[in-house]
């Protein structure tokens, strides 16, 4: 047993707090949320800040108009020379950077919940690129107490602020939080006040931690990002030849063992199964936005992760 | 009891058979079915030809580019002259009609099946313009008696060819096979097949109609356009106030009755009922692309229609 589960963690406290909608202009849950639709900000230690993080996206609802805002968060992006060609959400993640971070910086945000939407159905998934963020961690046990009647899950990209290139890695403790399913440019009643009720209970475990709660340590299960898979693709036009198996489509988070059905040929209606050696999770099964980016299903492996116990480092 | 239900229709043969994918190029079903998806085309009596309506919007995949194409059909529209600044979608359309029709001549083609896919819960729905095109009444029933296990509906928009903006008001009989809920720019596998079943019953029902089937007479239940209704918006940004009910939400089809839930404010959570003086069915509820076009939910009223026995014309 990893012994940080028994020796107590002592945290600044967070009195930098942004909820930041509409990084992708389509997904209409964060749009509306931060526009005239957010719970109460206010708390006794802070008052959380909303942001629309693309406007012009927004505007045109589409999920970004040059570039997709949420991959310009590298290191490498946000220190590159800005000129005449540069997309408007290079500009923008500059500006953002500016003013919530800068990322790495001491200067930074303490925490960025970024809302987003997903066509998957994914439910309420937590996405954080590291298992050893315990405000974060803490954060998505909290809520699985809160909420018990959602799925809420925590699904990890990549380790490292090396990799890091989405808008929540700019603060201290940054999560991007996913809703699905809805499709891009459509708002369900049902889905945003899930996310409205999520938000206001993010608020309020963050002024529990500030004024002095100490939050137990113990186990949660976690996703990690393995690999992900295209679509079956015709090699000279580049085109999908095949769909997401009816067997696979809506069953995110749900084991997928070797041999599984995992497409379903478009011409012929032939099923081509997964391949892989041993059973993974998917996740973003069939998600709207990214055939442009080649990925039919994401793969994951569970973890345990051992929280420590935390609570506020008093001054 | 309408004497038309008694005495029998002779119409013409049907040989210039057109099935059309992508006149919303982010509406993946017909997409795909045209490129490369489609079912056998070839009957003894014709053979149908596919038609990518939109490859701009397609390879952009959205609904369109520069206007909506499927509203670029109307008599008035076909008739303008071109100039530099005309929509693309307009040049197309106008393009479609020399090779399709033209709309309302004899040398137009004799059948289109405009494919397209909604964000809603609709199913399986032909739309057309009018309850007297016998030929597309009679592939009603015989789709509903063909996929018993499917929702099919007929939705007819507006009487007359004056009114007509769409794809298939080109051809002598022109329908629309909606399916849905699918997300803009995804591919279901299980609605994708769906359609391609449905337009191979379509086919076979014209080789039948081609080859002397006595089609029945009898009464089909259709359901007609009454009114839309928008979102509340704010009156200075036009911006959204409240979303479709949850209880109305992938309810399409089912009666509203007045003081029934319709909309849920977004800062409040209050309930807005339906205010109507009659009860009515609501289709597209929620449309993703009807956002923009301010309506969040379409009234019909459920009709019943006599068909009257049809056969076709011997030479």
């Amino acid at each position: 047993m990893d012994t940080s589960s028994s020796s107590q963690v002592l945290l600044p406290p967070l009195s930098r707090v942004v909820v930041s909608g509409g990084t992708h202009g389509d997904e209409m849950g964060g749009v509306y949320l931060v526009q005239g639709g957010a719970p109460c900000l206010k708390r006794t230690t802070f008052t959380a800040q909303t942001i629309l993080s693309n406007p012009r996206a927004t505007e045109a609802r589409r999920r970004y108009t040059e570039a997709d805002l949420n991959r310009c968060f590298t290191s490498a992006s946000l220190s590159t020379p800005l000129s005449a060609d540069s997309p408007y959400e290079l500009r923008r993640a500059q500006e953002l950077n500016r003013a919530l971070g800068p990322k790495g910086g001491p200067g930074a945000v303490d925490v960025i919940c970024d809302l987003h939407n997903t066509t998957t159905n994914m439910g309420l998934c937590l996405i954080g690129y590291s298992t050893r963020d315990w405000i974060c961690l803490h954060l998505y046990r909290y809520l699985q107490e809160q909420m018990p009647s959602a799925s809420v899950r925590y699904l990890v990209f990549e380790e490292g602020e090396e990799g890091s290139y989405s808008l929540e890695s700019m603060a201290k403790h940054g999560f991007a939080m996913e809703m699905g399913p809805q499709p891009q440019g459509v708002l369900r009643a049902d889905l945003f006040f899930q996310m409205k009720q999520a938000v206001t209970h993010t608020l309020d475990y963050i002024e529990l931690f500030n004024t002095g709660t100490v939050f137990r340590g113990g186990g949660v299960e976690v996703y990690r990002k393995v690999c992900t898979l295209d679509y079956p693709r015709d090699p000279h036009t580049h085109q999908i030849t095949a769909a997401v198996h009816p067997q696979l489509q809506d069953r995110d988070f749900c084991l997928l063992s070797p041999g599984d059905p995992l497409f379903l040929t478009l011409a012929g209606g032939e099923t081509l199964p997964y391949e892989g050696e041993t059973p993974l999770y998917p996740v973003f099964v069939n998600e709207g936005a990214y055939y442009e980016k080649n990925i039919a299903v994401t793969l994951a492996q569970k973890e345990t992760v051992l929280l420590p116990p935390m609570s506020v480092q008093r001054e």
